[in-house]
């Protein structure tokens, strides 16, 4: 198993590569992983999130225990809403309390998908070719905005504000999904402890079954769904998720006014 | 008023810019709209959608009429999904029919803001300030799959899909939206005549509200939502949607072997 991530230069650029013993050795890209014969300490580096997707693709009711739960049936198709870029951070930085939204903010412990080369109307073992590997998401949520107009679920809305789609701390390649399990803790206190052997659809089926939607390009993350244990982080409240092989992700929520906005670097903009 | 315009030149370089007279004047970019001195001949340019968002923010009831006629209250708060950045295209490139999707397409002429400065947590004002020009959106959906899941309304896999975000033929600026209306026809007929002065949001009102709930980026779409007379394209049907002051997009609807997918300049990938 191969650990990859993502990191700014104290010189401000942004590199990405395989990490080995507190060293990282940088590649070209996630979807050119040539090594560049750089080789860094990760302790001089600012981690960010592992892959910069240009869209987060979130999976509603895609574990038997929460349908079951829910007392719903397991679909036919992923059923899924769509987080923007914008919304994405790394491990360690803090998810921001929207400045004019005063309710409930949940947190949702979710293996990540990353997507290695474009992606089209691909067959499972086409779409199982196209994972670059594994990460860890923190699906976020302003639990009260979901269903505040009766007439209209705001899944983008409320899952899609800024800071509240945490990814990381790293890509897992070769790693082993169907004996793996995601732990999420609040504050240290275990909250979700769930298989995703319990998956409904696998992520070779998930990037299939997307892929005949839209494609999807290196980079790209789908967050598989979440299962029991939902809840919410109280202002200040730390939430972390491990998954075996993968590592842990940890972010604090952050009232607005208690930090300055962290700077992100630009995407680059096309015209 | 001026006209700014994105076109493929025939060395597969992108160029963007204000049109005038046949004739386009590059500048640098969208965010950065400083001449280049190049002048080029349109007639020897391939259009492009006239910017290329990172994000399409659609919004849904957002005019009187249609609200009316579904009998539902206009919102608090613009009601909203997304629309990735690969189901854009430009005028005159073909509305693909999905492989696995044999069911009704339905057009939706619309009028689409263009921003032009990054724009978070913004007033009115500010919003007003942010916004570049305007442009004409088809936010084509695949109809039958909305409510497919009781569970689940798909709306960003059914207004998702490629091709199903048609943009352009130009962006206007200094466009009085006030007095102007969307005229939708379809094989020549007429669909849609409705004035955006029945608009719930204004566009400024939009961009603010949004703004608070996510990051806006130069050269991001609102799709500032539909009216009366939305309907189906049979395969090889053609809409036309007409602004005056911006122009008139027109894409035809291809069924999947009709014709090989056109080939788009990927973006700039980040790692």
């Amino acid at each position: 198993m191969e650990t990859w991530m993502r990191f700014l230069s104290n010189d401000d650029r942004i590199v990405f590569g395989k990490v080995e013993d507190g060293y990282l050795h940088e590649h070209l890209s996630l979807e050119h992983p040539v090594p560049t014969g750089a080789v860094l300490p990760v302790s001089a580096l600012k981690a960010l999130a592992p892959c910069a997707p240009r869209k987060v693709v979130a999976l509603w009711n895609n574990f038997h225990a929460l349908a079951a739960k829910l007392e719903k049936p397991v679909p036919a198709h992923p059923l899924f809403l769509i987080k923007p870029a914008e919304s994405v951070i790394g491990a360690a930085e803090p998810i921001l309390r929207p400045a004019h939204y005063a309710g409930k903010i949940a947190y949702e412990g979710e293996l990540g998908i990353v997507i290695g080369k474009r992606c089209r109307d691909a067959s499972v073992d086409e779409a199982a070719e196209s994972i670059f590997g594994y990460t860890i998401v923190n699906d976020v949520t302003a639990a009260e905005l979901l269903n505040e107009n009766p007439h209209f679920p705001q899944w983008c809305r409320a899952k899609g504000f800024d800071t509240f789609c945490c990814i990381g701390p790293a890509i897992a390649t070769d790693f082993d999904w169907r004996s793996a399990r995601v732990v999420t803790t609040l504050d240290g206190v275990e909250r979700q402890n769930y298989p995703l052997s319990d998956m409904v659809f696998t992520p070779a089926e998930q990037v299939s079954m997307i892929s005949q939607d839209m494609t999807l390009e290196p980079g790209d993350v789908i967050a598989c769904g979440t299962s029991l244990g939902v809840g919410s982080i109280k202002d200040g409240g730390s939430v972390s998720i491990t998954i075996d092989g993968i590592g842990t992700l940890t972010n604090r929520l952050t009232a607005a006014g208690d930090t300055a906005r962290q700077a992100v670097p630009a995407a680059a903009s096309a015209v």
